[in-house]
């Protein structure tokens, strides 16, 4: 062939190959936009059901509604994973107050952290040393700290422009606080909450206290943004101020629980598997709904978006709900457990846990020739603003799944508001926008399409 | 030199380049989202003045209150541009309800569409005519729709991926609705709301009735998307249902008001001008939070942070806050007929009127080959998430200073929440997120930076 024809038959290749793929996205997102189910199944999810804690009523109800939904989708297989939970139960609601030296209290707003100990019955009070660092911590060491209350009131970092950023730089503070604090003979932990924002909402989190014997497990709260900051004045004028709170929260046996699972068995490589997912449970304070309600709906209306779209896919495509994402990783360690007792191959595993808010793209985790292949894919999405394809992390419940030779992605919404609403009492149906949710189904699933129509094993 | 060598030098110059322009960006929005005022000044705008239909109070209010503030900033020169502008008002809030065949009456929420005329005192009740298009009144013809109210019933398209585009293919039944309808004899107009939604709030905005005697103007409002469901639905079960609504809004005399302008001026182009704005006026249902409070901080702002940021504008920055964009224009009209007066060579615009939701980019209106030199710089925003820069319209505002030479261009923040808020009661101040709003502010100063920097006159 000449220079000329090679060119003209590269071209026409590519514009074949454009404008099929274009024409399926075109239709996957007005079937979401126009016939999406997830803004209606979130609405079920979280003003029927509501708070999904592993291990409570709520958990149990969301599996076994989100199981009867996926039987109404003409699935090939709709089964419910067994996996043991933790339960950790909040009890009566927290209460708190900043005693000045006179004598006189101001109530501020706390949560407990998921995970953590009671107080005493009456409630635990005493001095407040205030720290922004484990280094600073280690610095006061056990003379300024022993039998006080730390404080870490390190705020979320607001010029880092991706909000995970920041909350990646504080959360230490919040998961480890306790441990190091008692190393130093601390008596309770108070943590700023991890907000941008300043509001009187406590987000609560979990935490840890390693392997410490239970009777030197000290209480952990989360004080609302406005509160730590009238805390840290207080502490400025007078470092006499005492702190008092009150929580009720236990740890009970763990309890039987659930991943919900269906799939659309493929029809040229059923074995090879590609997975979409979000987490059923949620935090007890809010409803839910962006973590992970959203990341549930959508990934439900994958499967169903792509029987409405008219593809059948040539890899069996599986919906996973995982159990227990936010204190314990139960369900994502079960399921990647079996699936490899199974010998289950995942070609590709994509988790929508980032919020409901408008798709801005994916991170990626995966080689940089596979990396590369995906960036292919990029302009096909760019008539629906998605622009942002970066190599990172993909989803906590899907990790446990990597292999050298898979795809790990997490959807990538736009993360401006979504620490407003993380953990706290406002993380509710209200605070999601019906596109924004739609988009991002449709998002998630285009871009299954295109791992199914052209996987990942490079040629 | 050799060809190595040339690379070299090419390659060192371009770095150089693009690190101080990416230190300064880094700068800028460390600047907004660590020290930006827009978010307290929309706090006062919004809940301390309120609403600013044009020739009301809040606007007389909102004039004095910014021009204040811009004093207080050090520019070189603040004042007022003395603009005359129309001023209607809503009266006493509009009451509507449907009437069925039986008598029945069902209560429905409206509001009167701004510049149309009252209704008799005691309301207007008439039969129910529902189209979709101007195309479907002409086919139903005087026959059909003499003495009858129009109910134009057009969804905003929901697969549409940018709701501006969906509210452009559905806003010639609210601007024109009446004017068509009159050619048929219809005694009124009732319009669904551009709004993506299905709520219970009607959304105003602008009509016309183009050079009809006052004496054949007909009364025309919106009705919220819920009730316009109801209503179409209603009228498929029986064409005898009937429209009652009553609304006593009228339009006074012009009265005096102003454009605000403050000015960086420059160090080495003084008589070139960079201009910034929003527009001051708002709809009279909400605070215009969004519409455009939210334009007119961030425009404030762009100055304020090249100040913080070390910039001395080597072309003169001129900040400009419009009034009345949303029925008349005149303050836009005005602004660019002083200009050409004083030959004041306008070399950029950019007007943010699109809320204030996280900035995704720009749109620009100039020649394709200024374009390909502002797509030049597309990649220093990468790191702030900002992709969009597309050829397209710019704002209404800032239209009337188009030259051949010049760029005129528009914030484009992601749109998918604007129009359930957009010229409704809820275009509060609750529906602002600060980072959003600073992120936008910061956007619009680093592309105010570029533009000084390196003009736009190509070499």
């Amino acid at each position: 062939m000449t220079k000329i024809v090679q060119c003209l038959v590269i071209l026409i290749t590519t514009i074949s190959f454009s404008q099929t793929d274009a024409e399926v996205l075109k239709n996957i997102y007005k079937q979401s936009l126009k016939n999406g189910k997830s803004y209606n199944w979130l609405n079920h999810l979280s003003n029927q059901i509501g708070s999904r804690l592993s291990g409570s009523l709520g958990a149990e109800r969301a599996v076994e509604y989100t199981k009867n939904e996926l039987d109404k989708l003409g699935l090939n297989k709709v089964w419910l994973q067994p996996v043991m939970v933790p339960k950790w139960v909040r009890g009566a609601k927290e209460f708190a107050f900043i005693e000045s030296e006179s004598g006189t209290t101001t109530n501020v707003n706390i949560c407990a952290l998921g995970g953590s100990v009671a107080t005493p019955a009456l409630g635990l009070k005493a001095s407040v040393v205030e720290v922004n660092s484990f280094d600073e911590l280690e610095a006061l060491g056990t003379e300024n700290i022993k039998d006080k209350i730390v404080f870490y009131n390190r705020p979320m970092q607001a010029d880092l422009i991706q909000t995970f950023d920041a909350y990646g730089g504080c959360v230490n503070q919040r998961y480890q606080g306790a441990v190091e604090a008692v190393k130093y003979g601390a008596v309770g932990v108070i943590v700023r909450s991890m907000n941008l924002r300043m509001d009187n909402l406590p987000h609560t989190g979990s935490m840890t206290y390693n392997d410490l014997p239970i009777s030197q497990r000290i209480p952990s709260a989360a004080i609302s943004t406005n509160d730590a900051q009238l805390l840290s004045t207080m502490l400025k004028l007078n470092k006499a101020v005492k702190f008092y709170f009150k929580q009720s929260c236990k740890q009970l046996k763990d309890v039987q629980s659930y991943n919900v699972i269906g799939e659309i068995t493929g029809s040229q490589f059923p074995s090879e598997y590609i997975l979409v997912g979000g987490h059923l449970d949620s935090w007890d304070l809010g409803d839910g709904s962006h973590d992970d309600g959203a990341g549930v709906v959508q990934s439900m209306d994958v499967l169903r978006l792509l029987k409405l779209s008219g593809i059948t896919p040539k890899r069996s495509v599986r919906v996973v709900l995982f159990m227990n994402e936010e204190n314990g990783l139960r369900g994502g360690k079960k399921y990647a457990e079996v699936a490899k007792q199974k010998s289950e191959n995942h070609v590709f595993a994509l988790e929508s846990d980032a919020g409901g808010f408008t798709p801005r793209g994916f991170s990626f985790d995966c080689s940089d020739a596979v990396f590369n292949k995906v960036l292919s894919w990029q302009t096909l999405f760019k008539p629906y603003l998605i622009h942002y394809f970066e190599k990172g992390g993909s989803g906590a419940d899907v990790g446990p799944l990597k292999t050298n030779a898979n795809v790990l992605a997490g959807l990538r919404p736009d993360s401006q508001r979504y620490f407003d609403h993380h953990h706290a009492s406002n993380d509710t149906f209200d605070a999601i926008n019906k596109r924004e949710l739609e988009l991002g189904a449709a998002t998630m699933t285009a871009l299954v399409y295109l791992f199914d129509k052209y996987g990942v094993i490079l040629n």
